[in-house]
Parts: structure tokens; C-alpha cells; sequence
């Protein structure tokens, strides 16, 4: 275990254990024989397990609302791209939460009002950017609707992709990311218009 | 509490209970506590909770075999919409499985595997439409990797879009079923041509 302050190494530890094992199954006790530590100590730093999950889902939110700005010109398709993967790097970083997400705000309702709005970020940047997409003549949709919806899909892809592709495979998946990536702009792709769709479904390929 | 004999009435508890607060809260001392027997009597019946689990878990998937047959011939919209309804509604039924479903399969080695065949069924069945709609004329995609990314976010929706949908609101939501099945409609209507993808789109606007 590396140096560093004790609430630190706390915390480090903790979320390599929740995002293996999974929260239900970490007491703080396995947290403080990790970190090499009295129970006791740990308890100086930390009042629960609640508390833990708590100060990382700070550290991720703040992470999160970095990362995902929602943009006021149109992004290229790399820019999304890139976007994109900075997107499922972080969910990957913070998997327990996303693991777990069901049950984590159900028993902590504070997180579960700060993850609908997380969500509702998710959902209002997939829709700016269909809109700019749209208004440049680079999407087409039939009804405005088909917005609303998409940006709902590329939202609960970005939620739970990496969730279905653990549950998928026999074992830890190292191209995951990517190919997260490359399924959310397949969501996008059969509403481009060529030469854009293409470009598209060309980048796309690369990462599955 | 309904009367019945004992292993259907711990069951039926079991899955109230575990739909409600999750596997992990639960323990088999609260499930004798809610049919009202002693503990001694639950392991009479039940080795132990993950043995419970594993029951309720060869109902679902009795359950979801008979359910999702692929097709050999082309199904017409209103069939594609019966059938995800009742796969939504049998999601619905055994949502502690979903809900918790990375931890689930985690625990329970022998439940990943099946569960793994499940959401095959899934991908195979969506191919299976996909394709009979594209020989039929009904639908295009411009590069056949198309219909299996389409198939995968289909399998991917029908797994999750639930727990997205009991994440996203504040109380439970009774249409959350037929939103459900929209929102899989919504994923196939970009691929199809007209008068087929206006139909899908009226009849999915009717569920959302």
C-alpha cells in the first residue's frame, strides 16, 4: 500500500474494494486491514461506510461535472469521440457506483437526488448536441421527439454499458472503454448524413 | 399472507422482499419473520438464502425461455410490441435480478453463466428480427455490423432501461413497462422505411 495521509489511503482503498468486490460485501473493518490500520483509526476519519461512499462520490461528481460541460457550438465527431471516452474512463474509475447503482440510492438518498441530476446532465448533452448536430444539417430526425429519445439511450448507455459488458464476459474486459465508445456513436450514426455518417461508422469500427 | 405450502410462501416473500430493499439487505432471518416461521423451519426448506435465490432464479428463467423464442419468420409490429411487453413485464416481476445484477452474478458463479445465456437469447433474437425485417424489405442498414451493434443496444435497453427508469424518478412509475417497450421501438425506427417506421413511431409515441 502506497504512502500518503491516512483519510487518503482510506479512500483509495476503499474504492479499489468496493469497485471489486462491491459495496454489500466491505465492512469497514476488511477497509481498515487493507489500509493496515485499526479499526478505531479509521473511525477518527470516518464516522461509516456511508461516509466513505459519500466523500468518493464527491470526489467522482466533481470529476464528472468537470468532464461534461454541455457545448454551445457543434463538436466534431472526434471532439465526441474524445469526450466520450473521457465519459467511460471515469465511469470505469468509479464502477462501483454504477455497479451498484439501484441499491446505492435506494439505502442513501442524498446520492440518489445528486445522481438524477448527473443523468439529467447526461441526457440535456446528448440532446445539445443532436440540436447543433440537427441545426447544421449534419442530423436528420423525423419528429423532434426522436431527440428526446436518443439522448435518453445515449444516457443509459453511458449509465450502464460497462455494467452489461462486465456481466457479458467471462473475464475483465480491457477494450471495454472503447467499445462503449464506439456503441454510443453507432446510437448516433443512423441519423447522420453522409459524408458524416460514415466518418462515423468508420471510427466507430475501429474501437469494437 | 396468503396461505400455500411453505417453500411457495418463503419464496413469494422472498421476492417481495428482494425486489423491494435488495438481496443484500435481506437476510433469511427476515424472510422467516414475514411468512411468520422459525428460522429452523426456513432451512428445513432452504439450505440457505443463495439456495433461495437460485429457485426463484429457475422460475425467471423458465419464465423468460418460454417467453423469447427467436422468430423464423417476420413478425409484424404489433407482435414485436406484444413480446417486449411481456418481457419487460417478466423483468418487472424478478427486478431484484437486474437490479443487483453485477453483484448478482458476482456472488453466484453458476447464475452468471446462465444469466450470460440469457442476454445471448436476447442479442440472437434481436439479430434474428432484424434481419427478417431487412430480407423483407422492411428495414435497411447501410453495413450488416449495423444490425449486430443494434441487437446488442436492444439487449442492452431490455436489461437495464428499468433500473435506469427506478433511478431516474423520485417514486415509482406505473408506465415505466410500455416506456420501456417505446424505447426499444425508438431503437429500431431509424432503420426502418416508411409506411413501417411512421407506424413504429406512432405506436411508440402511444407508450411514452
Amino acid at each position: 500500500m502506497a504512502r500518503g495521509n491516512t483519510p487518503q489511503r482510506i479512500l483509495a482503498a476503499s474504492l479499489t474494494m468496493f469497485n471489486e468486490e462491491g459495496v454489500a460485501e466491505v465492512s469497514t473493518n476488511h477497509i481498515a486491514d487493507e489500509v493496515d490500520i485499526s479499526p478505531g483509526n479509521l473511525y477518527y476519519h470516518f464516522r461509516n461506510k456511508e461516509q466513505i461512499i459519500e466523500r468518493l462520490f464527491d470526489d467522482f461528481e466533481a470529476k464528472f461535472y468537470d468532464t461534461l460541460t454541455v457545448p454551445n457550438e457543434t463538436p466534431d465527431i472526434e471532439q465526441i469521440w474524445l469526450f466520450l471516452h473521457l465519459m467511460f474512463e471515469l465511469i470505469n474509475e468509479y464502477r462501483f457506483i454504477y455497479q451498484d447503482l439501484v441499491f446505492l440510492v435506494s439505502r442513501q438518498r442524498s446520492l440518489a437526488r445528486r445522481f438524477r441530476r448527473i443523468i439529467g446532465r447526461k441526457v440535456e448533452a446528448g440532446m445539445a448536441i443532436c440540436r447543433l448536430l440537427t441545426a447544421d444539417g449534419i442530423m436528420q430526425v423525423s419528429h423532434a421527439d426522436e431527440i428526446d429519445t436518443l439522448a435518453q439511450q445515449i444516457a443509459m448507455t453511458a449509465t450502464f454499458w460497462l455494467s452489461f459488458a462486465h456481466v457479458r464476459s467471462e473475464k475483465p474486459d480491457p477494450s471495454a472503454t472503447a467499445r462503449s465508445v464506439a456503441q454510443v456513436l453507432m446510437l448516433v450514426a443512423p441519423h447522420l448524413i453522409d459524408p458524416a455518417r460514415d466518418h462515423l461508422l468508420a471510427l466507430a469500427r475501429e474501437y469494437r
